[in-house]
C-alpha cells in the first residue's frame, strides 16, 4: 500500500521544512505553536483546537497563554551580554515579564549555564513557577559581576488564553486508528523536536490521498498538557486507538530506536521489534519506561493505550540534549529520511497484517494445479526460495487465529514476503 | 516395558531389510509400492488399504496408478546412453509413455542432471504434469548432440488403478493411539527413505506381541497423498493420537534430530527433548517449518496433531539427497539401530508416562518404614543417589498434576529413574 | 518499620548465644530440645507444646522420648575408648540402651566413622530402627582389635513421652502470618543447626515489641517431625501464611542461598531474588528440591505453601556436614550477622510490599505543584535520580494490580527507593 520512498530525496524535504520550523518561538502555549501548526498545515490539512486558559485537564489546568516579543540583559554601560534576538532559549519559558536594574549578585540568581559546555545555552522552562530567568552560555555568565548593575527586561505576557493543538486526520476505510503523535512545544532546538514535527509532517503528506484500511490520525501538540487535552476531549473514543507511535528524536545519526508502550506486547511493539532489526543491525527496542516523551501520558495506567515510541538517540541521551548544541547541525538529511522510511514500513506492516482462515485446512492444497508450485520438484525449498516458503508458513497458520506479523515472525522471513504470498494465497482462493 | 535392543545387532537386521527394498521401483502409486509393503507385511502383519483412482482426497484426487517396465535412450547407432534397467531414478516419476525418435535439441528440454555433480543421477517427479522426462549424468547429458537423432522409449503405463498404504496396528490396553509414519513412495534412494521404512518395520517386529497400554498403529504410504488418504478415511477418529512421529532419513551417519510438531509442546516433542540429549551430546530439537516430510500433513491446520518427526540429516539437508549419490553406502548399521533404538526408547517414555496423586500428600511419608529409606541416615542424598532423589521427586510431584515426564524433567533424572521409583512407590501403596 | 542493625554488633549476640546453645543434647525429643526451648524463651516468649508419643502425625506416629544420661566404649583394662562425656555425637542418635561386654568383631558392626577423615566423629541417627550404635573418630575404631573384649554402656531411656516444640507469635494488625521455621534436633553441631536457632531467636527479640502489619510466628521444632506435628495441629489455618522460610545452616562463610519453595514463584522468592543480590553478588537463588530442610514438609504436595529457605552453605554440600567438624569454629560473628541482617531486610519488603491504585491516573499528576518534582525543569531524570524515577515508575504502576515489589522489579530499582516512593505519593494524597 505504502511504497518506500527514496530515503536520501525524502530526507532533503523533511530538512528544508525542519530549517522552516527550527526559528519559531514555540513554548507550551502561544503563538510560535500556532505559527509551527500554519506551516505544518501547508503539507497535510490540520484541524486546531484551541483550549481556553483555566480548562480542567485531569489533574492539570489549562495555563495562562505565555508570549514574548524580546528579552536582553545588558551592562551598565548598555552593552547586551544576552539577548533573545540571538537565540530563543535565552529566556526561561514561562518566565514572567520584567524590566528592572539590580545588582550582578542578584542577576547571577537567575541565570542558568552549563559549566562543563561553556559555550552552549542551556534550554529550561518553569512553566509552573512565578519565576523568571535568563539562560546563557557560561562564558556570558561569566560577564556578569556581582558588585555590577544590570539592566533587565523580558518583554513577555502571560495571559489568559490558550493551548493550542493540531490534529490531521486521514480518513480510512474503517473507525479503528492509528495514532501518531509529536511535540510543538520546544523552541530553537532541533533534533528534540524539530525533527518529529518535520517528519511527521512529511509522513502526512505522504499518506493523504492514498487508501488506508485504517485511519490515521497525526497529533502535533505540546508535551504533556497537548496530549492530555486530546485525550480528554477525546475519552470517549480511545478504544479505536489499535496503534500508535510518539515520533521524536529522529534527526541525529544515532540508530533507531523502538520503546515498547506500558502493555509491551502489542502490535505495534511486534511490528516494530519485526522492521527494524530488519531495516538495521543497530537499531534496538527498548522496554517502556515512564520517562521520556509523550508515551508517558497515552501509557499512563488509567489509558495504558498501545502507544510506543520511535526515536533515534532519545531525550537525554544525546550529549547536545537541550542546550543550543542541538541545532540544524545535529540533525541530518540522511537520518531524518531513514526516520520517515522507517515510520512508513511500520504502518505499512499494521496495515497489511491481517488474521486469514485457510479454505483447504486439511493437509497441504495443491498448489501446482494453482501455479503456485514447481512443476518439476526437486523436493524441499531452499532457504532463498523465500516466497515458496512463505506460501507454505501461510497457508499452514491460517487458523484464524494468526496474525501475518506472527506468521512473519514465527518463519523468520520478511513480513513484506508474507503479505505477498498471501495476496497470493487469496488470488487462488485458499484464503479468506 | 520395551527393553533397549543391542543397537548393533538390530542395526544390522535393519540394515538388510533396507537393502531388500532398496532396489524396488517405488512412486506415488503402483507396484514397487505394493512390493514394499508385502515384504514389510513379513516383519509385521500389514492391513492395506487402495485408494480408487479418482477418488477426492481433501483438496486432491487420487491420480493414475503409473507403472513402468522399461524406459531408455539411444542413440543413433543404438547405443543406450540411459537405461531404466541400469537406475530407476532415470526416469522422471509419472513420465508419461512415449516411444519415439527425436533431435537431441529437443531431447535436452527432458533431461534432468546436476551440473555441479557431474556423475550423479538426480531424483525428480512430475506427478501431476502432462510430461515425461529423464534424468541423467551431466557426463550422459553431454554425450546429447543437438544436432544428433536419438531414439527414447518409456514403457509406461498411465492408468486407473488405485494408490496403496498399509498399516500395521498393534492393540494396546487402551484405544489410545501413538501413531508411526513413513513413506514409501521414492525409488532408490537410502536414506530418504528406505532407511525409514527399514526402521519402522523392523520397530513393528520388536513391537508386536508385547503388551502395550496404548495402541501402536505404524503407516507405510507414499508421501503427501498416503497420510492424506489415511487421514480421510479415519477423520472421525483422530482424537485418539496422544502421539506421534514421522520417521524418514534416519540412516546416515548425522545426529539425531526431533523436530517439533506445529503445537509444539507436545508430550512427544518433551519425550524427545528429555531422551535425545541423554543419548547424545549431538543430538538436535528443532521447531516446526512446514517443509519435510509426512508431518506436514499432519500438521496442517485443520488436524494440528500431535505429531513430530525424527530424522538423521533431514530432507534437503544432505549434499547426496534426492541423488543416485544417496544410496546403500551413505546408510549404516549402527546409524540405523541407533534410530531404532531411540525411536524404542521414545516410545518406551510414552508408554511409561502417567500422573499420580500421592497417598500420603501431607509432609514426607515415612519411607524407612517401606524399606525405601536408609536405615541409618547420614543426611541429604549424595547426587549419585540418584534413585533416593527420584522416590523424593516423584512424592513431591504427585499431586494429579504432574506427570512422570514432567517430573523427570524438573528432577534433572533419567526419565527410566524416575518412572522406576514411581513403581516402587505405587508398589508401597504410596501412589494412586 | 524494621531498621537493619549493624551486622558485626547483631552477629556478637547470635554467636554468644549458639555458643549457649551447642552443647545441649538435643535429638528428636527429649530434654536437650526442652532446655533449647527454655534459653530460646529467653530471648523471645515461646509457647511449648508436648505431643505425647503415639499421636499421630500424617504419615507418622509420635516415636518414644529418648534421653540419655551417659555412654562409653571401654577396652579389657578399663581404659574408655570412646565416651559420650566428651562429645555427644559419640552415640547414634535413638539408640536403645544397652550395658553389656562384647567382642571387638562384633562391636565394629556397631561402629560409624569417616575413613577420609579419620579424626572426625560422624552424626548419625536411627530413630525409627530398633538399634544401637557408636559415632567414632576412624583412629578410635582402629583401637578396636577383633579379638578384644569390651564393655559397652549406653544409660539412655526410650519410654513413652513426649515430642517438643515451641513457637513465637508477634502479633500484627492483621491474621495474615509470615512463618519463619527452623529445627531443634540436631545435638553439638553449629552450623547445623545451632545457627539456625540462634538467627531466629536474636530475630524475634528483634521484632517482638515493633508494630507489624502481619503477625509473625517462628517454629522451633525438631526436623521432619515437628513441622509436620504443627501443620497436623493447624491445618485449619494454613490459608493464613502468607509467606515463610526456613532458616538454617546459616553461620559458615559461604554466600546466602534462598531455595524457592516448591510453589516457585512466590512473594517470598520474589522478595529474596530481589534483597539478596543487593546485598552481595555471591548470593544465589535456586529452585525448590525436595529435600534439606523443613521445607520438604511444608512444600509437600497436600500443603504447597509458599516457604522457602535460607541457608549459607546448605546441608550437604559443607564438608564438615555431619561431623564434629561442624564446630563453633565454623560459624563466624560476621556470617551471623549478616543472615540475621538479611532475614530482617527480607521481612521488612513482605512487611511493605502493598498494591496501590493510583487516584490520578489518566496522565500523569502534577507533581511540581505538590513538590515532588524540580522547579525549574532539565528534563529526563538521570539514572542517579533514583527517587524522581521511582516516583514516575510507583504513578506508572499503580493500577490495584501491581504490588511495589513487582514495580521494584520492572523498575529495576532497590525496594527501600520504591517504597519510600509510594509513602511520599500516599502522603500527597496521589495513591490509595
Amino acid at each position: 500500500m505504502i511504497a518506500q520512498r527514496d530515503a536520501e530525496a525524502a530526507g532533503a524535504d523533511v530538512y528544508d521544512f525542519a530549517r522552516a520550523l527550527f526559528p519559531l518561538p514555540r513554548s507550551l502555549t502561544g503563538n510560535g505553536v500556532r505559527e509551527t501548526l500554519r506551516l505544518v498545515d501547508e503539507l497535510v490539512p490540520l484541524e486546531v483546537t484551541e483550549v481556553p486558559t483555566g480548562t480542567s485537564i485531569y489533574d492539570w489546568t489549562a495555563p495562562a497563554e505565555w508570549n514574548i516579543s524580546g528579552a536582553w540583559i545588558a551592562d551598565g554601560g548598555g552593552r547586551r551580554i544576552a539577548d533573545y534576538a540571538d537565540s530563543n532559549l535565552h529566556v526561561v519559558g514561562y518566565s514572567k515579564p520584567i524590566r528592572t536594574r539590580l545588582r550582578g549578585q542578584e542577576l547571577l540568581e537567575h541565570l542558568h549555564s552549563l559549566p562543563d559546555e561553556p559555550d552552549r545555552i542551556p534550554y529550561r522552562t518553569a512553566y509552573w513557577a512565578d519565576t523568571w530567568g535568563f539562560c546563557v552560555s557560561d562564558r556570558q555568565r561569566a560577564e556578569i559581576v556581582p558588585e555590577g548593575e544590570y539592566d533587565v527586561v523580558i518583554d513577555a505576557t502571560l495571559e489568559d488564553g490558550s493551548l493550542t493543538y493540531g490534529e490531521a486526520v486521514l480518513k480510512g476505510e474503517s473507525d479503528e486508528e492509528v495514532l501518531l503523535s509529536t511535540y510543538v512545544c520546544h523552541p530553537s532546538l532541533a533534533n528534540d523536536n524539530v525533527s518529529g514535527i518535520a517528519v511527521l509532517a512529511v509522513l502526512g503528506r505522504e499518506l493523504a490521498g492514498r487508501p488506508l484500511r485504517r485511519t490515521h490520525r497525526l497529533l502535533f501538540s505540546p508535551g504533556t498538557l497537548g496530549p492530555l487535552a486530546w485525550l480528554s476531549r477525546n475519552s470517549g473514543r480511545l478504544e479505536r486507538i489499535q496503534a500508535g507511535l510518539v515520533v521524536a528524536c529522529v534527526g541525529d545519526d544515532g540508530p533507531l530506536r523502538y520503546k515498547r508502550s506500558r502493555a509491551g506486547d502489542t502490535v505495534v511493539a511486534r511490528a516494530a521489534a519485526h522492521v527494524l532489526p530488519h531495516r538495521s543491525p543497530d537499531a534496538t527496542v527498548h522496554d517502556f519506561v515512564p520517562w521520556g516523551g509523550d508515551e508517558r501520558q497515552f501509557c499512563s495506567p488509567g489509558f495504558d493505550l498501545p502507544v510506543g515510541a520511535l526515536t533515534r538517540t532519545p531525550h537525554g541521551l544525546f550529549p547536545e540534549y537541550h542546550s543550543s548544541a542541538d541545532d540544524l547541525d545535529l540533525i541530518t538529511r540522511e537520518s531524518l529520511g531513514d526516520s520517515l522510511s522507517a515510520v512508513l514500513e511500520l504502518l505499512e506492516v499494521l496495515e497489511r497484517n491481517r488474521t486469514y482462515a485457510s479454505r483447504s485446512p486439511y493437509g497441504e492444497p495443491q498448489l501446482g494445479r494453482r501455479g503456485l508450485y514447481r512443476e518439476v520438484s526437486a523436493g524441499v525449498p531452499n532457504a532463498d526460495e523465500t516466497f515458496q516458503r512463505a506460501l507454505l508458513w501461510v497457508l499452514n497458520q491460517a487458523d484464524g487465529s494468526h496474525s501475518l506479523l506472527e506468521t512473519a515472525e514465527r518463519a523468520e522471513l520478511p513480513f513484506a514476503v508474507v503479505s505477498a504470498a498471501a495476496d497470493a494465497l487469496v488470488e487462488a482462493g485458499l484464503l479468506e
